[in-house]
């Protein structure tokens, strides 16, 4: 194919590229969620956590996943990607958690990835992650994904909007 | 508010922003600093480790840390960021490790974040981990971490310098 | 020294900086290999993955590394690098696992390191890891590593071809 062309945004307002997405987190309860679960604590909580508060924070608690992201909110609608990577609970005070992980797309619309790293601030109402590169499609991407939780049912299901603008493209 | 704009440095000795940070890691030891911890082992050591030596070099012991970091060298001093992420030892010879983590700035100075990644080769004077990512006042950002251990009082608390220069800032 | 001077390339296909490696990964098999070992697994695969297959497919398994990095394909051949970092095992359903990692150059022919994170898709014959970063002699760098398995005998060892293709570089 035809080789792609460097584009920069030269301005915070003017993005290369811009998309919403929904990030759906299925955790493992331990007993019967296999066939939905995408999601998996890889360590428990430290007994850092335990000591502090008796509920617990989760503060260490690692988590594996291979999530639907899906265009639309609803859970059931259409997938455009899974999200591969993990997030751990990382303060001892409240909820507060750290992300790193792909957004791997395989659509008619979208062959590629995004790869993301950041704070997830949960007591903040909107809060940045950076997209830090891409491939396939989103070749040397770089850009900020703006992350909300839209719906948090404890800890076994959660949803995050996310929205991304990319300000380096390869178009 | 107005935009703002891209600005990359041409050299490297020309950094577009440069700051010194302390970051202070100050591990749980599994009782009685509690309300002092601000870091907790997620994983234990692996049985390699402990094979090849008898002390252990601690490889594959994963610290998740929500770190004070100070503008000044005394931990007492006043804080600037919280440094939220993650370090594990990796290599069963000698103590080395890996650090992914985000400096999150809430002053009046800075607000944002900077995502840094990298290996920390503790039998090297200095070594460099990159900034590979930023938000709010770093939006966008990308440098070097230029880092140095200060202080190691053996496990339970060390000290890092960390010399950041970036060379990609908006402005 | 003189200062490097910042160079990026327009076209996606023309690299700044093109070299093919190779990754060999000796898991630790929790006995007599202690020697040869330069990997070893801090967590085990999560009740989630043992529920759905009885083979299993490792999700949640988290391996730190230290492994060798070669410029030809033999595992006995003159290392050029180290790879330090880890990877894990995200998928329920098959193996397919999520990369990061530095690449620690300490030769006459390169020191320094580049930093990588991405999904390894295992089913794919071809992937693309985004490098995001680098130090010293690879200060700044951008690109992207193409992975393919060159070699999988189970579990205890593998070996993967990366070719790396910088995009952005100072020189």
């Amino acid at each position: 194919g035809r080789s792609k062309t460097r584009l920069v945004s030269s301005y915070e307002d003017e993005p290369c590229m811009k998309m919403t997405v929904y990030y759906h987190d299925i955790l493992y309860n331990g007993s019967n969620n296999t066939a939905n679960a995408t999601a998996a604590a890889a360590t428990n909580p430290t007994a850092l956590s335990t000591a502090v508060t008796s509920n617990g924070t989760y503060f260490g608690m690692l988590v594996v996943f291979d999530d639907v992201v899906t265009a639309e909110q609803a859970l059931s609608s259409e997938p455009v990607a899974r999200a591969q990577g993990f997030y751990f609970y990382d303060r001892k005070e409240v909820l507060n958690a750290w992300f790193a992980f792909s957004l791997v797309f395989n659509s008619t619309a979208h062959k590629g990835t995004l790869n993301l790293m950041g704070a997830d601030l949960m007591s903040e109402k909107t809060r940045d992650l950076s997209v830090v590169g891409g491939t396939g499609d989103f070749f040397m991407a770089r850009g900020v994904a703006t992350i909300s939780a839209d719906s948090f049912e404890g800890f076994f299901y959660f949803r995050l909007k996310m929205l991304i603008k990319l300000y380096e493209c390869y178009v």
